[in-house]
């Protein structure tokens, strides 16, 4: 067993109120001696008033450098574990075991931790690699529909920039999900042939950005306004739209790739109204997006399926636009 | 200029009220355009609370990940600002400028960044080392005895952990202090030598904990009673005392060795009055301490001047007895 590679003085064991019904009980009698900590679910917990709740817990056992977290949840679990373990005197090891789809294929691997702030998205955070990442298809049983389509819009991504053989098959997947491990094996090792090249995101891993800068632009206004709930996986789906859009528009993404793209994800995802965001909003936004550089808005766009072009300067209007694109879209 | 090669987009200069009155106007005419946030001065800031003020004014701007920040000022704010700009959209280039003798021999370098928490000292933080330290001996002129005495504590230290040649140097060292530029820079290349081979602290970079055990418990818990003022030299050169009595009593360090080492800080630094500290609340702050494995309090002690021995367990009522070696001293 890992844990027992590892040695460590103390467990810790991270975990929201959801994973600690549904996920804890499958794990338990597999863990030696653990202490647990359990925060309330959702987005609206990555803060950092939640890391000092976790670092006083920790500081209250106590943890030492030798001692061992276990981040058992999705993304926010996960991000905001690894952040807290990562600079709690000054870095301690941690284990990610993700449990929903999303975090299965996005967060578990890449090393990008942390948390949100003042409703930006990931602001305050570090890259660092989990010592080990659990995956196991166990806990995809307790996941609703709805959470299961949140982890598809990262695998659709991977797709898209991955290779039309891959496109193609993912076009296969539908309603209702039912990933094989298979499908979530593959999707992962997109991501992590990607994150192998370029761990810091200096250049080629940007490419995972695509359909991120519309997509977290959408995500931190509807944190914002608060009246409308989405998942990360509906946001980067609305992201992934816009960009698909912008491809088309700044790089000549062919229209029969636009249409066959976008077509399949407004029907794979529930339309959400983005009435709410004002243009401002919406550009405060994007402009503190963490990829931009000076005042440029930069995203990463596909020239064609497969074929992803990095680090391309669009502006706030055609952003726009792009949304409304998708407003103007409707599922057949 | 080590700027221009940097080309950052924005320029970010973070001080607190003693530095931006003392030090600002010595380089204010030599800096491109810049914002400066000024916070207040001393250890009590060195808080997350003062960090996400730090990150809101970031984030105001805002800074980009191709922005530059410098921290300008003494410990606390190279410490916390490195730190701040390592996790601010996961790391932005610093430079650190030193402007006391501490900072200058010790917080320069390293690579060690963060902020207490509860009352732990660096309890938060990681391991980065600024992209520069900009050095000058301009800013030691702007500084008290008192402050300069601070800064001789670690002086003290690098000595002791070097050699006797070193030792014998330190020694002719006496106040008032006017420590030479020949001085300070050879004080940095003994920390500088430590951390190059081993730069995480995994190994024999422990070395420069010498005097920190004892030290860190001290200033904990004094700034946990706050009622007395302590500076962290003067934390240190009670460790110092302390632990060259525990390197007397558990590595046979000889007594001659003792006695000067000891005669030479008590004469140095003014005696500080400990009868506040309860045993239990030393014991507590000794069980924080990030040099710890499970149970066991972790000391580096020397052997000889110059021949340290890390990972060395102590139990916590020896560590007792040593403070009370310490207030038993006198000055002559």
């Amino acid at each position: 067993m890992i844990i027992d590679q590892i040695k460590p003085t103390k467990i810790f064991l991270l975990m929201d109120t959801n994973t600690k019904e549904y996920c804890y009980p499958l794990v338990e009698e597999n863990l030696t001696d653990h202490t647990i900590l359990t925060i309330f679910r959702g987005e609206k917990e990555k803060t950092i008033q939640t890391c000092i709740q976790i670092w006083k817990a920790m500081s209250d056992l106590p943890l030492d450098r030798h001692s061992l977290v276990i981040n058992m949840g999705g993304g926010v679990i996960c991000d905001m574990g690894g952040f807290c373990a990562s600079v709690f005197k000054r870095g301690l090891a941690f284990i990610n075991c993700p449990t929903t789809l999303l975090s299965q294929v996005d967060a578990s691997i890449g090393g990008k931790l942390g948390i949100d702030f003042e409703n930006y998205k990931n602001h305050i955070g570090l890259f660092r690699e989990p010592n080990h990442v659990i995956i196991s298809s166990v806990f995809l049983n307790t996941l609703s529909q709805k959470e299961l389509l949140s982890g598809c819009a990262e695998m659709i991504k991977h797709a898209l920039i991955d290779s039309h053989v891959a496109w193609e098959k993912q076009k296969v997947m539908n309603t209702p999900i039912i990933p094989s491990d298979e499908q979530i094996s593959q999707s992962i090792q997109v991501k992590y042939r990607y994150v192998l090249q370029d761990p810091k995101e200096n250049g080629i891993r940007k490419a995972l950005n695509f359909g991120h800068t519309i997509g977290h632009a959408v995500e931190s206004n509807l944190i914002e306004t608060k009246n409308i709930s989405i998942t990360h996986g509906e946001a980067v789906a609305i992201g992934l739209i816009a960009e698909t859009w912008l491809s088309n528009q700044c790089l000549g993404l062919n229209k029969d790739n636009l249409n066959s793209i976008c077509e399949y994800l407004i029907n794979f995802f529930p339309k959400i109204d983005l009435h709410n965001i004002s243009k401002q909003q919406f550009f405060d936004a994007l402009k503190q997006d963490k990829k931009n550089k000076g005042n440029k808005i930069i995203a990463s766009l596909i020239r064609d399926i497969g074929d992803c072009v990095i680090d391309y300067p669009v502006s706030a209007e055609l952003c726009w636009d792009s949304l409304n694109y998708y407003k103007l879209l409707s599922a057949q």
